[in-house]
């Protein structure tokens, strides 16, 4: 990635809210736990890929699985977690194809207690057009506690 | 909400702008203890929720009271709140009207100390164009460490 | 700044766009350790004035050290860093010059260890254009641990 302008196109001011809206609705799902709904706003064949696996989460069944067992356990020990994305980059490959750079943080509130900061991330997502909303097609994220610095 | 897009409108990318816009100068105004000015980013009848109250703060005079108040006991402890929104799903009901439901931080900071979170919570917002600006009309909010998760 | 409208203008949401995209590509520099190209978002005499200092870090060669000195010193100590910069308030002098005013977190994380929260901050920035890309002009930034609440 180089500091030059990506911002150039008339409906790049569209297309990065859309990305930010696109974010908010698909982590609100995760936090809430609606697994399916959330594993539905990558494509078919998306994958979700955290460093610390050898092979991607791939495929709605899969991304369904991981979020409900995770949500599970959560719920167990009466704690909300709430995932946030910033200081979002975004490069247009084309219309339908984005590139997107950003950090993300995860919060995390037992009920009854002290909200703290659990992780930091940087994630890098490739976003296509499907329909009339954006999916995920290829993300992979790096926790920086992780990550040589 | 179902995950599906809200965004096709042309005008997507102002609005979307324009909230997180209005969030910050709302939030500045607040964190600053300019609490007429603060109320006034409410309509006239417009109230804040906070799920910890049987009824809602509503109108420029309560609005402004309660931040007095709040402001006058931060600044004798010598502390300085700063409340973040993220994660902003906006949903247009019609050209005037948005649903907005998002994620919020408050951060603070004493004199000669380490910032720290305090609390993470739920906004729901419903903001109504007034004149040339928005403004809210509603205010649901929701804390993580009260909420089941 | 008062609360009213600075959104009127038709291009208000690319400019609020770019803006926030042009934070992301700042700070991926930042936190990167790419001092040079980092020191490159700002403008030729553009500068950095921490309220700590009596004097502003100006020019490329000044802002680009400065970042080499802290990006060795973190790496030295396996400490990953990441800014944030939010609740973003666009006020347009002209189509070419922008007095922003935000909030700014820096996190923390060493290697293996914790991330944290290290500082709260407001940060107020002249932006201009500077080709197809905004620029920084001037920055003042202000440690909420060191104002006054």
């Amino acid at each position: 990635m180089t500091v030059q302008t990506l911002a150039q196109d008339t409906d790049f001011g569209r297309i990065y809210a859309e990305v930010q809206d696109f974010y908010a609705r698909h982590f609100h799902l995760l936090d809430a736990g609606r697994a399916e709904e959330w594993a539905r706003t990558y494509t078919e064949d998306g994958y979700f890929h955290p460093e610390v696996l050898d092979r991607p989460v791939q495929g709605h069944a899969a991304l369904t699985e991981g979020v409900r067992r995770t949500h599970a356990e959560l719920t167990a020990k009466g704690a909300q977690r709430r995932h946030w994305h910033g200081m979002v980059a975004v490069a247009p490959r084309d219309a339908d194809t984005l590139d997107v750079r950003c950090y993300a943080l995860v919060f995390e509130t037992p009920r009854g207690g002290a909200s703290a900061l659990r992780m930091s991330c940087v994630c890098e997502d490739v976003l296509v057009r499907d329909g009339g909303d954006w999916k995920i097609r290829e993300r992979k994220v790096t926790r920086d506690d992780m990550t040589p610095a």
